[in-house]
């Protein structure tokens, strides 16, 4: 398959191939308007889990993209994580808005099904824990759920408590303490992981400058906390120690970069970096990079704990969710011994797992 | 996925949502070179099934548009025959003839194995029985193997015997009489199906006149037989009753028609038409076509015997191989109160099928 442009401008198997990807299940239900692609990227370390995506693509290719995309990513996020699940993710072609039904849900749930548990999935953008319920009237393969069906509950919590374990290992790195007493931090959005972690921050004692779109949300955060807030655009330049990007993806650009006061980027937002060289170029301006998706694994890790347990249990969950600590350690360790920037070493300590695995199943 | 030319002229999803195809599976394995293509049409009456082709297609698209058609096609040939089976098809793209190893039919075993009966494989174009049984230590999930793993043996003269049911039903309608005694029949191929057939004509006292593009095979098999031959170019103007094709795809064709004398075309090839026009201009001749797929199940309903009740019994397999008479006057009696050529009853018979068996389903 040749696309016209972008990433996939190549054949399907080519693509797989170069990411030794291991499957792409397209499917079908003419009845209830399903059209869905599962991406299974690399199942060493476990199943394929990840969300189910739906959105209105308007190239067939930018749904076959996106699912293999995001699958490959999450194959790296357990891998760090010290999660034993892989990568996978699906994607719905379809109006969140207008096109959704239990029937085309249920359908779903039984290609799912077929699957036999090489694929678990999720809640993700345009989907929701009704949707899940759906799903799991037909398959048992679904991590996201309400509590009264096993799911583990509020996850943003320990989403931002993961992050304040990376920022934690990285201060303790540069400035030879754990404490962020008194330390300045700025924080790009308060949305419902932004908000957890201005508020564990604000516990630690830090000084904080927020925003948000919203601003006055970000107000009465602000208020709530003792934070100052400053507007949206001006979040980048503010003179602080510590910037927490924790809404928009791709805010490490060329634009933003040069503005940047902080010496150590660490937020729960997904894709921070805009393109990898922008890794490049915080290291070089001499800015600390917690690599976003050890920084926002702590969700990750706590909602998947009853498909490693088999019932969730919500100390153990937090417990796992205390060791992104100790994995920011490891990773800053590989940066160090390979002169390398902090995202390319957090790749090689995922991929240095997996590789570790795969020898263990092979003998 | 828009493709340059040809059927798949068309994004994937379009085309599975048009023939309501059920699932197009990806699997690709770097260790060990692995790329191959899973189609499953309609799973209504059973789990899809059908033959594991490797081939070395020039274009990805091609291989992706052979899964899909062949694995549509099955799920027509089981229905028409009576069988409790979908229609399924696997593609490996690859050289047959250099390509071939334990560990990639046992990466597809593999594979195949995910998908936890909802496709079973079997021999095809480039595989063999041997390729059968790598992807046998992988997966129960395969038709056709060796008798020491339960394989129920040649098939071919099931395949033969059911071309006969089928050419009877239909001389039968016409000529009043199922005795085929003084009929003369061109047949077109002696190869390890057309063979059979020859052989079966002959015991009927039918009068042979048969061609191979390996003539002197034709030779050694009419001195057996007492039958007639002729160059292979001729065949198709014999004067005859029946011209019976047991060889190459699309003989009845815009060259081919107007030589034709018979009444009726019977044969075991595949794809006879080579468009589907070409059935309608055999009604208009007046000549009486028995459809491919209905004249050549007989195989296929041998073969999967085990499927259907556990263990192959090759008495009982060979009774409904016989059913394809039965099946055959069904099939003249939709044609004949839709004033439909046969070639679209054979399709309507095996449709209506399914829409029953659907409706069976969601009660």
């Amino acid at each position: 398959m040749r696309y016209g442009k972008g990433f996939l401008a190549m054949l399907i198997f080519d693509y797989m191939e170069k990411y030794d990807y291991e499957n792409l299940y397209f499917c079908q239900d003419k009845a209830t308007g399903l059209k869905a692609v599962i991406a299974l990227h690399d199942t060493t370390l476990g199943p394929a889990t990840g969300g189910c995506r739906m959105w209105t693509y308007d190239r067939e290719e930018d749904a076959i993209e996106d699912a293999l995309r995001l699958a490959r990513g999450m194959t790296y996020k357990y891998a760090a994580a010290g999660v034993n699940l892989g990568g996978g993710k699906a994607v719905i072609i379809g109006d969140p808005k207008t096109q959704k039904s239990e029937a085309l849900f249920r359908a779903l749930g039984r290609f799912i099904n077929i699957l036999n548990g090489r694929y678990i999935t999720g809640e993700d953008v345009g989907t929701t824990l009704e949707d899940m319920e759906y799903i799991r009237m037909e398959t048992p393969y679904v991590v996201t759920l309400p509590e009264h069906l096993g799911g583990a509950g509020p996850i943003s919590p320990y989403t931002a408590f993961g992050t304040i374990q990376a920022l934690k290992a990285a201060h303790k790195h540069l400035f030879g303490t754990d404490s962020l007493a008194g330390r300045r931090v700025a924080v790009q959005g308060v949305g419902s992981v932004g908000y957890h972690v201005v508020e564990l921050l604000a516990k630690e004692g830090a000084n904080l400058v927020i925003t948000d779109i919203d601003l006055e949300k970000a107000k009465a955060v602000a208020a709530k906390f003792g934070a100052e807030t400053v507007a949206p655009d001006k979040i980048y330049e503010v003179d602080c120690d510590i910037f927490s990007p924790c809404a928009l993806g791709a805010v490490i650009n060329d634009e933003t970069i040069p503005l940047l006061k902080c010496k150590i980027v660490a937020g729960c937002a997904n894709n921070q970096l805009k393109e990898a060289r922008h890794g490049d170029l915080l290291e070089e301006k001499g800015i600390f990079y917690v690599p976003d998706y050890i920084a926002n694994a702590g969700g990750t890790i706590y909602d998947t704990d009853r498909l490693m347990y088999g019932q969730h249990n919500k100390e153990r969950a937090a417990r796992n969710v205390a060791r992104i600590y100790q994995t920011m350690e490891a990773i800053i360790r590989i940066a160090k011994e390979e002169n390398i920037p902090t995202y390319q070493a957090a790749d090689r300590y995922a991929e240095r797992r997996i590789g570790e695995i795969r020898k263990v199943k092979n003998i």
